[in-house]
């Protein structure tokens, strides 16, 4: 437990591996030698912009939210965890665990009312100025790390965290057995929706994305209908194609690019009396036919990350219920962090890991 | 039962009053003498511009859906209601009833499913092409005519139409005790909603205007927080005036006017994890703040007229938990139906009443 | 079409196979060429017994009520099926279509709210007096009738209706990605919630029964945890064993059995703020531990029947996310009802299918 | 801040006033100077009996858990409340509080979930073995305190704790505007889901008690239909005397009795698709027609206590929309706890408060 190596923005464009010292978990956290980290797009578009919306990089931050790792120390009042025999050690095996990142830090009318994650003062790995768990070692509140069951591997843990936000999107959608669901991009995230809805029973889904490519991946995991879209086409259009395909309108669409021209198409595409989720984070205002959604009582409803999901996406990913493997194309050793960034900023692939245990670069 | 004098819409504009034939009720139909009937916002529109969105008056129409009468007569099938001894007949008396405006054609998904305003079929009164019932005598499915207690006048009857759709806004936002609310508009239906509000257990309502003519009713109806606004001021500072005199963002925002402005300001102005509701239809696009809404998750929810809230509001009006009178300003026999409408156009008053029963003109 | 051969019970114990009047369809009828029928425990009840609870058999009823068939003459009104070219007519084929049996007869406020299963006048076949389907030929609503994809067998389309008291319990329930279920009893209506839970998400399901031969089926089906149990456990030891082999209590309970000592154990097995849902149905009084379920908010739900469930049935048949035709284990041609029945008296196999049509007795 | 007289149970029939030791608060809690504390049943029954259920009096134990006072010292980590200028110090005023009991230990699913009334760990005053806040000085989580604003009186902050259980028994039920509820018992508690059912717009309240007398508070708080029953009285016959008063059958029964039958009668009563809710605690086992509450739909739900009402009664007693005020009927000071609780013992008056601040004993 010499070095704790780290993934830090310094500011726009400054992104260096560095040493910091390794912190001290105080009596409700756990230390973790981090295993696995998965890059998000929002550490790449901080890295590159060096803000996202009103939060900005302002002093250096750790990278890093997609997590899992090892616990090898417990403060004095965790009981629920446990790390090795001696301590500090790192011969024995401690408690295995995912890492949820979002930690809300009052007990405000949103914790006690279940969703801490509206909580305006959340810590937030990785979301200025919290730092993440981009390094070697990490500390976290025991009671947002949750333990892996053997046949959960480190990887898979990592992937809790974008798998929760399609968990919470299709929660919000109310996607159950024989729901039609409209998937908007397929990046990670419209991967991720997809993979859930089709968990919940969903009985079709379509999948749109202005990259064929991209779309590759979509029907690998089980779309039904990708369809290739362009930048030319109406929203109204690109309903209707929608519609065509599935033989009615979807009774739910999940957007996930941001994007304009895909939130109009999720509300004229989606049935009446059905939901339409906003997971993808596009400009301040946007022009959308509102009237449309009104009179056809589809409802909209936004996403900010998630709340309550970890127990439940273990409980998938022990099951078989739900396979995220795949979603993992490309993986490269913490020291070779910058390789790993510079990947996803090209947008190749779909998840890049970065790979902090020296001694175990196992998925 | 010899005349029908009947308001009929002919063109954009050609508003005539005029003879028409009683028409026959069918198995489970029933005939009803039009005692008092509102006239809305739509009645007036159609008037002036011969259609809403794609509804367009291509043969003429029978205005009015704010509607109570008494039956006459009752279709070969109908239990539930009584006419008068002999049929047909004046003199003995049939049941008082409200008429519920909105009948399902098909026994479609949306029937079945409990939300049969969302029919693409439905009938609805005064909606081109279908008759609504500002006239003397007129037909209408038994199943949709809702007896009213003695202690329930025609004229309460004929409000449950408008009673309706803050019936409906606040049950699709959630209110119920403690809830803090604000109603963007003072015209009929804001005043309804703010009504509804205070019943179902809304600790504080807050509404705006442009109007402080307008608030002054809205006031009077029980209204915490009055605002005049201007079309100066910008969406946020609206938000945070609202925040400053209600203490908090309110829980729900229930637009009521169908401006751009006044949704941006709905959504600013919500508490994070709360509910816009849309009641106001404005144009086709609308430029809104919709990332705002999806990062603190307030829900947008549509309104397309109502289900299921006939029972509800009459048993509101009988127990006297809701007061609709004060919402009568103005009153007319239906032979002065131009003056009526006249007096609607110009914004004078809150709800203007034809009464279509020359023998008995009473509330 | 000569010939209605039809199964009617005439009193407790008395089951003929009788020649019957072939029905004629009224305007928003179809007439159906009954084509699969399944046989219900029910229908064995009132064969047994005369009677299940207040519904006695008073005269002659046909019974069946899991059925599948051929449109063969549409009603005047009917738009949305279509029989074959000439009317009546065999050679050329009619829509494929599912029965549901439940029909509500009046207008009331459970049809108007969505939950018409409720309607205390809904005709429902083979219920007295009701007639049901087992016979060549049968009239019903036609928007009670669901077109099949080619792609769903007859079978599966009688299935539904069993299915769809799974379907119904299960959301009843709120099972979803991730729900550690319960199942009590692996009847045929015990494998149904299984496999829907499992299309659900279910992460586990625990299935329980007195017989080790029952639950192979489950364990075939997916069962996670099949438990035999005995009659002389205690409600609270079984609770136990079902947290001990799941490693935590299940959040749903449902109980399949109506039994009462199932009936206890669904209440200690359910973690607290879990649900149990009633499908069996017992005695009129049950002996039960309210008190655990009212301190730990484990809410009781019932079930009748179900409603809204064909059109997600279908699409979950149609896209293979659910595979009931395991549960098919016996075949016989109409003409061999007695033998059928008989069957089904005897526990053996899962579901006995009676084939309607003498020229297609394929699945 | 010399004394700290309290009122401490030490066993079975053993109630004590002694001197204890003014608590130290923690980094989170404050330090309250009691005001009013109201006695519970519950407070009684630990008295006369020595448990309640699985929780035994094993140590002494201080009483009292409905309760308001004034903060006269925060810990160091407190930022919402405000002690007085010098600390310790009873000459300036610190912010005036009411206390909500349950403060839950562990951040486990129930607490994340929203729920945490449910977990299993929490700290709830006077409930073995935590002590309560009848006493002169007491400490308690800040984030459990509620400050009450300057139009709400102290003792209407410790009832509070009594509304709290009418509030989420009616949130549970779903009571809203026209609503019709059946309250089983004219206690305290069935006082208070009264006057919520009202304030939240039910219709019509029907109550049902024992004895007459107790229904005259009923009565002056609004009960539409106050109904004496007797032990001899069939649950079914109940049923019907209730549908006959109100016209239909109640949406909503909310059982505050614990008594067998009334668990029967609420069942019964209630509409078809309805919900009873469980506040009343009986025996371990009882015997209820299940059967007719599955096949009708009527939910049954507990309430184990409440979560998340303070906010919303203190918006309710500010607003003036509920009145608790009536429901005390006697005050003693603190230094006659045992005519006090004599007096509660004796079933005279509905709440008895006991007044804790020698200087103010004001309402
Ligand atoms: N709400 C939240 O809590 C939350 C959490 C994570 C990510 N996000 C957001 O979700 C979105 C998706 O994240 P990601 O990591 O998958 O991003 P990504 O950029 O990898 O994927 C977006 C995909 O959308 C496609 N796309 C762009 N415009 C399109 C259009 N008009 N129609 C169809 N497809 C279009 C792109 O080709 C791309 O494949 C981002 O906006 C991100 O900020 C939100
Ligand atoms: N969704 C439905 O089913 C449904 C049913 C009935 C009415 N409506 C709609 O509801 C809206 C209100 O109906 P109404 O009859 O009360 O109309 P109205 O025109 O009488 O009242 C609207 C009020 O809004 C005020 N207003 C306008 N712009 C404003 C702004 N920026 N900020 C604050 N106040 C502003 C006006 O001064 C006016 O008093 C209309 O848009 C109508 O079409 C919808
Ligand atoms: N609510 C509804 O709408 C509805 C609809 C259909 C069926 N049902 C009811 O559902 C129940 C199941 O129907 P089915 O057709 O599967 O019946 P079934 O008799 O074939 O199956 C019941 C199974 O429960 C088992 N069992 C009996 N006591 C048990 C106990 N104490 N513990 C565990 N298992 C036990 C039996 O061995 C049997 O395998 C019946 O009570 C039926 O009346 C209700
Ligand atoms: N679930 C919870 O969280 C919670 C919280 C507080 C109280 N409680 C329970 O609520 C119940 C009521 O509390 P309370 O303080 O009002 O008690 P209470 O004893 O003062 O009142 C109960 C009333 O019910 C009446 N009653 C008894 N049997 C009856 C019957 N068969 N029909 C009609 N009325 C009958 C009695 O005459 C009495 O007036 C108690 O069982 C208590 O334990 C539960
Ligand atoms: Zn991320
Ligand atoms: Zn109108
Ligand atoms: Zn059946
Ligand atoms: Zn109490």
């Amino acid at each position: 437990m010499e070095d704790n190596l780290s993934v830090v923005l310094h500011a726009q464009g400054d992104l260096r591996l560095e040493e910091r010292p390794i912190p001290e978990p105080g009596p409700n956290d756990v230390l973790l030698q981090m295993h696995s980290v998965g890059i998000c797009g929002s550490d790449v578009h901080y890295w590159q912009h060096g803000r996202i919306g009103d939060f900005v990089v302002r002093r250096p931050m750790v990278l890093g939210h997609e997590a899992a790792g090892r616990v090898v120390r417990v403060g004095s009042e965790v009981q629920h965890l446990k790390a090795c025999c001696v301590s500090p050690c790192l011969s024995s095996p401690g408690d295995r665990v995912a890492v949820e990142p979002g930690v809300p830090r009052e007990m405000d009318e949103f914790f006690k009312g279940g969703r801490y994650n509206l909580s305006p003062t959340i810590f937030f790995c990785a979301t200025p100025p919290d730092d993440g768990n981009l390094c070697r070692y990490y500390k976290h509140s025991a009671n947002f790390c949750y333990k892996l069951p053997d046949n959960v591997t480190f990887e898979e843990g990592a992937l809790i965290e974008p798998l929760s936000v399609g968990i919470y999107a299709c929660r919000r959608a109310g996607v159950t057995l024989g729901t039609t669901v409209l998937v908007c991009g397929s990046g990670p995230i419209g991967l991720v929706c997809l993979l859930v809805a089709k968990a919940m029973g969903a009985s079709q889904v379509a999948v749109t994305d202005l990259s064929s490519e991209r779309l590759k991946m979509a029907k690998q995991l089980g779309a039904d209908f990708p369809l290739v879209v362009s930048r030319e086409d109406s929203a109204q259009e690109v309903a209707q194609r929608v519609e065509g395909m599935m033989g009615n309108q979807p009774h739910v669409t999940i957007e996930c690019t941001g994007a304009e021209s895909s939130m109009q198409t999720a509300i004229y595409a989606t049935r009446s009396g059905g939901v339409v989720v906003l997971v993808g984070l596009g400009a301040e205002m946007a022009s959308v036919p509102l009237l449309n959604a009104a009179v056809r009582e589809v409802d909209i409803r936004g996403v900010f990350r998630y709340c309550n999901t970890w127990p439940m996406a273990i409980a998938m990913l022990a099951s078989g219920k739900v396979n995220v493997k795949p979603l993992v194309t490309h993986r490269f050793p913490l020291e070779e962090a910058a390789q790993a960034f510079e990947t996803t900023r090209k947008g190749e692939g779909v998840k890049v890991m970065l790979k902090c245990d020296k001694n175990d670069q196992e998925p």
